[in-house]
């Protein structure tokens, strides 16, 4: 059944999407085309799911939630286009296909990072909400984007690359890093159905576990698919010497942090019953996802 | 009187700016310094004074202002940051001071640059005014600063770098890249004076006349200051083979350009008297500026 709803979900994203995005046809192409490419180059869409299944766990209409679902998807995509420039991760492929600036040229991506930033914002102020509600959107997607959020988190990463973290400073970088978006989409759709401050705060305890169990999962897969598909156990993340929940908690330890994760989760939706379904399955998919 | 009214707004801006900027003992330090590097660095805080100036002139309360005024001038600090980049204009200095990448780095400017946006529509969110006023705001701000305004600008002027552009569409890239973020100051200022939609369209067309005259004056002083300092007629714009105004419309045609424009601003602000001196007084600086 959650599945259902997430098909539709993610069909709502991308024809919100479509029709954020400037015209490829219309000048200066070159910008708008490498906008598209990095936000219509697929994805898993989890935080528009999350906002989604948020809001309607409260009781919202779905059409009024496409202008913050894709809001934070734009905001993900920009991070994405300037995390994988030369001067940050320097990676050439997103998804199997070549990464803005590889498809595009430097500036190009470094301007459609930027527009596609603005958009986000542009969406939310847009939409057909109440001013109230587009205001709090605004103030919690800037909140969740800035040095107190995803920038913060990336400039943190950076600066511990190389040496070695203590689990503490990694998972306030995680927090920070990827965290923020999380608990912003997850806020953000809880804000679009009215919700009052005991439910915001229960659904933020959620969220936090889901972007937690997120990073987690991430860590162990890159070790298993690296030892599947490279006959070793070292990854990128050990390759580059960065630190991981495996490599601070062991792979036990990494696994049972999971599981602690996905009970967390379940509990604090319990109150929700039936209409807490997608958030919980998203919880899941979190914890069990294989790539 | 005026130039009283603008020191006065530039203190303002200068401690709006500090208060919203992250503390730079905390960490991530290196992103909290360049951000400030970037935005407390000086500069003529030309937007946020239009900000000012066209708010007063509707009657506001300056305080109501500080938002916006900080704002525009946090989008225009990105901008720069960003446009300085060695992908973009390979600028190693702004104002006598070390450009962002050349005094921190290249991966610390991008994601300062990004903050400092996102900065921007978090202050307008979590201003003390009317929620439909701070949504307003934030809709013009991200309108003026994405592809159909500085971003997309920008891109134009990247496509046109090395070919010769005709008057009309160097106008229009102008028009995006540095006039629709001036608009945008006005009538942020405007709206929060509470300018009905005759007022905004005037001061509209003010705020146009003014960006196009900052830009010819901008083009006319790349080739005085050369002349001058270097004993040559060849500024920066023409060893790039970049259109500029003097060289499609001549020294004279584009002083006489210079003198409709000011004719233009003195004539659409005459309605406002005395409460358009601010104003008036903007507009002649963009003409007659020196530096």
């Amino acid at each position: 059944m959650a599945s259902e709803a997430f098909a539709r979900w993610t069909a709502r994203t991308e024809a919100t999407l479509e029709r954020l995005l400037p015209d490829p046809a219309s000048e200066p192409s070159r910008l708008h085309a490498a906008m598209r490419h990095a936000t219509l180059g697929g994805g898993k869409r989890m935080r528009p799911l999350l906002v989604y299944a948020a809001g309607v766990a409260l009781g919202t209409d779905e059409t009024l939630l496409d202008a913050p679902a894709a809001a934070v998807e734009l905001v993900h995509a920009y991070s994405l286009v300037h995390d994988d420039l030369p001067a940050m991760d320097d990676d050439d492929l997103r998804r199997g296909q070549p990464t803005v600036h590889v498809a595009f040229d430097e500036a190009t991506a470094i301007l459609a990072g930027d527009a596609l930033q603005t958009l986000a914002f542009a969406a939310l102020s847009a939409s057909d909400a109440p001013a109230q509600l587009r205001i709090d959107w605004v103030g919690t997607l800037a909140g969740a984007s800035g040095v107190a959020g995803m920038c913060g988190g990336q400039a943190l990463d950076i600066d511990a690359t190389g040496r070695t973290q203590a689990l503490q400073q990694l998972q306030h970088m995680h927090a920070l890093k990827t965290g923020a978006l999380i608990r912003a989409a997850v806020r953000m759709g809880a804000l679009g159905g009215g919700a009052d401050a005991g439910t915001l705060a229960r659904l933020d305890v959620f969220a936090s576990a889901l972007g937690l169990a997120f990073q987690v999962r991430d860590d162990l897969l890159d070790i298993e698919a690296s030892s599947a598909q490279l006959g070793k156990t070292a990854g990128k993340d050990v390759a580059q010497a960065k630190s991981t929940y495996p490599a601070l908690l062991g792979m036990e330890g990494a696994r049972a942090k999971l599981e602690e994760l996905a009970t967390a989760m379940r509990d604090v939706l319990a109150p929700l019953g039936e209409r807490g379904a997608a958030l919980v399955a998203l919880g899941e998919l979190a914890v069990k996802r294989s790539h």
